[in-house]
């Protein structure tokens, strides 16, 4: 392992070079390419190719099955050497409301220490700050003490619909020593986060038809009303506390162990934020801070994200409803399988007399979580304290969903460590941006994270 | 009592003067007094006035608290003899959808036997019809066996918001021995109806605020879900047969007395007309016709008009709802009063948790029935006998709403005869027309009424 003052001089050389570094993102983020839209995709796939190239990587651009092209790029210095995958996508959220952005989200601007541009934070400026950070070793050391694999695709931002097909023709490019998935960055305090992983879910709509059109509400009192039906049934799913009521739901359910609360505790979770930025009425999920941050990451949820059935509009209207709909979506804990709770769901619909509510799945992601004690786990904390000077909040998983099952299915550990983002960086919002500082700082993190593996 | 050859020399006379009843509804019609965009109601009330003086009535115009005028007419030939009150409106519903009419609402045309324009079955025809009646009688026997009291307002479309402020400071002009209530028509047979009344209504809006602003739907472990408080609070008030389970909602539901199951053996009620119309999955109600009648028309209802939270579009979009909200419409039968459901309504959901669901009164109307066997209700089923050569059919009251109960407060037996539009008629939609030769037997019933009372 290099020594500790080798390594100044990697993070120096980082320092040194970071115009290159803000350079090529500008250039990279010019590129528009929004997944929901399949825009500029094969521009896309080509600039992370060229950037890649230019840090060192050789690259090669693979096709999926009716999606756009996954981008590989590999150092490969030493078969004995241990591998990193470092996953990273090219697309990025769409851009409206655009009126809300101050510039151009695709003509990059640096102003006030910052750079804004959409999918800066989220997730080119990650890529070109992983590419620097090799590039920095190999500059200072003369070659990498592990093997780097950019796997860069282009459908992240919706829901990666190729990605499975091309995980199971390709399995070989999913095992590694470990797996880097995108990358956070650090919080409002400048502290780093660290998570070993990312809850599943799983999104269905709830469909009930009772007639071809809606009627007069006078025939309410002999036809039936799929609004009542679709209450009904939504109420057997969930008790008042939440409670999920489904059958085996809670089925391999992990609860935290002593480690993990460990490190839950020194998160800085603040309940109370969410009343300033929400303005909701209440925190749930226990009496304390720590029981609410238990609760926020272990517990699975049965979420209502819409309601709709009939007239929604101002005033009165007399009808019965010909059909009506919930989307519900299922968080769910490693250790939780989408195609099982939806499974589950449709056999406890029919228990309770409710083979009447079409069940339909319109999105799932799989959960995954690596141990806070694996290598990649420690590697990433060691990494963050030499870099950041503080210990990084560790979560056992992000509440959100993420590509790190792609990963950890063919056995690979995956955790998604610090990066060149902070929590006001306005992911998938307008005026999407980083602050300079914060990338050099996830820069030489990440070469840390590779000098210490 | 007029001999039954002098009555028919009153039809005769109405089947003569037929043109001057579609001349003056042409020009009636051409008049766009729309209730919900408030337009033409000084017009639409002049007209009215002018209509009725030239049928031989004493005309005047009351102001009312804020809406639109209410037009009197009057022929008071003699005050030992008994009054009916007539009422009408003279507002319309709107013509949106525009483009589905094959003609301009406002421009009525004769067609196929059949008289095309906005208002023309309800109600302007029908008043129009009354009048005729009214005129036949004087022209062929010198003056009216009853006293005539014509009251047309201009907001009956949108559930006549100034009605009881003027029911209140006018109350004799509500009192009298029998009113009419606009009017029905006749089924597809030809078989005229007749209702007693008509359910009442309460509208509410049911809404919950739990934030601000929707949050991501990770966050659904610890912070609550609007949608799933109404759902819950939706869930206590109705069972899923269908019966109402706020405590009291029942008190003082009548039951079909024998005279009125009599009655209702009676009616041409085919529930498979459900199926075929709405494409109704199932017609509810009990297993017989008739059971499915008494359901129909004795059960006062809880029904969800809409159901509006979170994300409502295609596919899939995260989120924590920060509102949501239910139109609920309870159809009330005589006996239960709005103003008493809303309250019950209101302790029920503060009794079972449900104090954050906010109670917004939308819109009600009050039930009213008279019974069959009163003088208005016989003179109807033997008018229609005489004119239509066949009993009508007669209901305890209407499904929908009506303005009987500003009579019956005030003691007055009230009814809603038969008129001059069929099941055909197209009310409250486009293409909106009568036949003329049910317009003529309309009239003919109405002079039958009068002569029989």
């Amino acid at each position: 392992m290099l020594a500790p003052e080798d390594r100044e001089r990697v993070y120096a050389w980082i320092d040194e070079h970071f115009q290159e570094f803000l350079d090529d993102l500008v250039a990279y983020a010019r590129v528009p390419t929004i997944g929901a839209e399949h825009r500029a995709e094969r521009e896309g796939a080509e600039a992370t190719a060229r950037l890649l190239e230019k840090y060192g990587m050789a690259a090669r651009t693979l096709e999926t099955d009716g999606g756009p092209p996954v981008v590989l790029a590999e150092s490969r210095a030493d078969p004995s050497r241990p591998t990193i995958a470092l996953y990273n996508h090219y697309d990025v959220q769409p851009v409206d409301p655009l009126d809300e952005w101050q510039h151009d989200p695709f003509d990059p601007i640096v102003q006030d220490g910052k750079l804004f541009a959409r999918g800066v934070a989220d997730i080119k400026g990650n890529t070109v700050a992983q590419a620097l950070a090799a590039k920095a070793i190999r500059e200072i050391t003369g070659s990498l003490p592990v093997n780097l694999r950019f796997f860069v695709e282009g459908e992240e931002e919706i829901a990666s619909p190729h990605l499975l097909s091309f995980a199971e023709a390709h399995p070989d490019l999913f095992r590694a020593d470990a797996a880097t998935i995108e990358a956070g960055g650090v919080d409002f305090d400048g502290t780093p986060q660290i998570s070993m992983g990312s809850k599943g879910i799983l999104y269905v709509e709830l469909r009930v038809r009772t007639a071809d059109v809606d009627q007069h509400s006078s025939y309410a009192a002999i036809l039936p009303n799929p609004a009542w039906r679709l209450v009904a049934a939504l109420q057997t799913l969930r008790n008042r506390r939440g409670k999920i009521l489904i059958p085996g739901f809670y089925e391999n359910v992990p609860t935290p162990s002593e480690e993990e609360l460990s490190y839950l505790r020194k998160i800085s979770f603040k309940p109370q934020e969410f009343r300033k930025v929400y303005g909701v009425t209440e925190v749930l999920g226990g009496r304390t801070r720590l029981a609410k941050l238990v609760s926020l990451t272990y517990n699975p949820t049965c979420n209502i994200d819409g309601l709709y059935a009939g007239y929604v509009g101002e005033g009165v209207k007399t009808i019965n409803p010909a059909h009506a709909r919930a989307k519900v979506d299922f968080r769910l804990v490693p250790g939780q399988r989408p195609a099982d709770v939806l499974e589950k769901l449709k056999v406890h619909l029919a228990a309770n007399g409710f083979s009447d509510v079409e069940v339909v799945p319109l999105g799932a992601f799989e959960p995954a979580a690596t141990p806070i004690g694996s290598h990649i786990g420690q590697t990433l904390i060691r990494a963050c304290q030499e870099v950041y000077g503080c210990d990084p909040q560790v979560m056992p998983w992000l509440g959100g969903s993420s590509s790190t099952w792609y990963f950890t299915r063919v056995g690979t550990p995956a955790a998604i460590g610090p990066g060149v983002g902070y929590a006001g960086s306005k992911y998938h919002a307008p005026n999407e941006h980083i602050r300079l500082e914060d990338a050099r700082r996830g820069a030489r993190a990440w070469a840390a994270m590779i000098l210490l593996f």
